[in-house]
């Protein structure tokens, strides 16, 4: 056997921790594996004293990561700090700039940086990797680089935040409201104590702008992308889509069209027996199409010490055996900028919830404000009459071009007999 | 870039035709990814005057696979020909022995002769690579190998053949009987003519020979393998199955336990929801457990032209790239002989079908015979009484071993109320 792979981990809370955790127990399997050991050998984090359940001794100590990624005698900074600015930042720019390979579980930094550290690293002849940044254990990086490899990919699609789904498989089966819900995630330990971050899609999103790269071969591109979050997902409108045959769940899709790439999170209806329909609770998962294999599922733990330490393993042995991927599939200076298809643009199915006052002649203006912005209904659901008093009224349009939609929605809204915000939320039906 | 990697393609059927046209459809896609181009220069097949849809001028022509394997100027043989012996493995053996790497989609070659393969693949430097003979376009070999190579794996369950997916889908949608429905898929192509080798548990026993090695490290040994098909599964156990809250899927299962390794393929009775429950149709999945990720299932195509061809660019795609593993994950001198843990001494849980006549007593020698031999009701399920008449009776029974559960069928079978051969069918609660 060769020499032993020597890394340096820069943050040690559960991701940090948990790898080193892994590296020491599999130390044997591994070595197998990647056909040489692979060690820890520095350390960086802010507290010394912090009891975190590890052995730290016999390792090179650094207060700061970046004079870590700077200063250490190894082959691999791993970067488990967060956050895409700041010392995760100049720790994962030291560590290129030294000729180190980087690995790294920052979706934030890679959805803003991204491109620009992949130029970086292959400058200097180094691996960036990141198979822990997307959808946690998921082996997704490695499968839409190189097992699909062969494939022009028309669509990504990914259950990418645990946090939101396990909130929304939550009220589905329970029947309660969002802000109850959420409320015992964070007391579970499954949401945090700022919550905004996962229930408003940026999380997603970071993860969506990655994939985005090396599905379709483009720059990351985190400024053009439509974000919205679960937070007006109501248990009425869940109950709705289970009427209508649907479950709902935050995704991410990153789609081909002909006037460029869309890149959205947003909530969607999926089919109740679709692929992604079906993956509910903590779990991720995410269908690639490509043209010649169709559509695959990939489906695992998206979170946590131990499937986040599986993926940054599986990029250690990798670099340990020499295989050295460029980081977004392509080489850094081939990628292109996106071209991204406007969210205005987006044609596809909708579902719209309206609270109207029961009263006559309340639908024909409805209807009439759908009419006159080009969109035809296609079913309408209204439950428990009751004249005089507010009731939800729900319609599915499809294929319907989104600015349509919001032109018909924002006129509805002006209706003195509907009394609550307009609900919309997109339906992919594959 | 560096100069093209070339290529011999041994076999023109669906597998070889549908990667020629992979690999000049994408060719630039491909060359992008690889960082330098992939051209097929050297063919051969039987028939070379069969119209097979492709320009085939400029490429060296073999009548004789073993041939080309052993003289034509290639960096890569792709075997695409099938079976364990002959021509096949004269190919294979013939392209290893010249210096080629070996790319090969040949699951029952790989399962009866692979570690013998890839010692002779290693002792030349040259790689030998399979994504395609498991579960079609899904890589899954990789995952195992690469994107999960930082786990101890405790299982690996997969659906390993569309055949058989497809059988027992369209036999619980339909409520038809086995035969029937396999006539059906044979009109429609999705099963052979003989089709003994997917409804037998051939095939897919193949595949998890396959898997077993790359997930625990062991030699591949088809010896030691419990196969069971699925021709004795009828339209009434899925009907009791469905009530009983399980679908019946043909399983590979390879298990760690304290005996030894288990390595079987025979229908199985999995929960409804269940992540290996709710793959349906032709579609493959594999659910791999390891110790840090947890449970992960990657699900697609598990047959057909573009995915098979899909999984064989992979492949080439990884050779082109200069990235070569061990073939199943470690070295092949160290891949250990398989200690398979005898199947009699498997525990599980089982359902039980019998025939019995309708009448005072029969149930209580049934009782004694599952006293006798030790094993434990869990549920009874007794429909439609008839006196003097037969009817079904299912019972299920937990933690039983499998040696036990024999003893007692086999008593309960020369009960003279019992009509019919009492029906096993092993669960898999998870």
């Amino acid at each position: 056997m060769t020499k032993p792979l020597k890394v340096a981990v820069a943050g040690l809370g559960t991701v940090g921790a948990g790898l080193i955790a892994l590296l020491r127990q599999q130390s044997d399997l591994i070595a197998e594996r990647a056909g040489r050991a692979i060690t820890v050998t520095a350390v960086s984090a802010k507290d010394r004293t912090k009891d975190r359940g590890l052995d730290l001794s016999g390792l090179h100590w650094f207060d700061d990561a970046a004079t870590m990624a700077a200063e250490a005698d190894v082959d691999v900074v791993v970067e488990v700090i967060g956050g895409s600015s700041g010392i995760a930042r100049a720790t994962a720019e030291a560590a290129i700039a030294k000729g180190c390979h980087l690995v790294t579980a920052n979706k934030a930094l890679l959805a803003v940086s991204g491109a620009e550290l992949a130029r970086a690293a292959e400058a200097k002849g180094v691996t960036l990797a990141f198979e822990a940044a997307v959808a946690g254990g998921i082996p997704i990086v490695k499968a839409v680089r190189e097992g699909l490899a062969g494939n022009r990919f028309s669509q990504v699609t990914g259950i990418l935040n645990g946090t939101c789904n396990y909130i929304l498989t939550t009220m589905r089966e329970s029947g309660r409201e969002f802000a109850e819900v959420l409320g015992e995630a964070q007391a579970l330990g499954y949401a945090e104590a700022d919550p905004s971050f996962d229930i408003d899609g940026i999380d997603a999103a970071h993860k969506l702008c990655i994939l985005t790269s090396l599905a379709f071969g483009t720059a990351v591109d985190f400024g053009q992308m439509h974000i919205e979050g679960i937070r007006h997902i109501s248990a009425l409108d869940i109950k709705f889509a289970e009427e209508l045959g649907y479950r709902i769940k935050l995704l991410g899709i990153a789609r081909r069209t002909e006037a460029g790439i869309e890149q959205r999170v947003h909530p969607c209806m999926v089919p109740i027996h679709s692929m992604i329909g079906r993956v509910d609770g903590v779990f991720n998962a995410v269908v690639a199409e490509g043209d010649f294999v169709g559509k695959t599922l990939f489906e695992g733990r998206g979170a946590g010490a131990g499937p986040t330490a599986s993926a940054v393993a599986a990029d250690l042995i990798d670099i340990a055996a020499g295989c050295h991927r460029p980081a977004f599939g392509i080489k850094a200076d081939r990628l292109a900028p996106l071209k991204a298809a406007p969210m205005a643009d987006h044609k596809g199915a909708y579902y719209i919830r309206l609270m109207v006052l029961d009263r006559p002649g309340v639908f024909a203006d409805i209807a009439a404000a759908l009419r006159d912005s080009d969109v035809s209904m296609e079913a309408v659901i209204q439950r428990g009459r009751a004249p005089g008093e507010t009731v939800p009224v729900v319609m599915t349009v499809h294929n319907t071009k989104e600015s349509s939609m919001h032109c018909a929605l924002e006129r509805i809204a002006k209706l003195e007999a509907v009394v609550e915000t307009p609900r919309l939320i997109r339906i992919e039906n594959e």
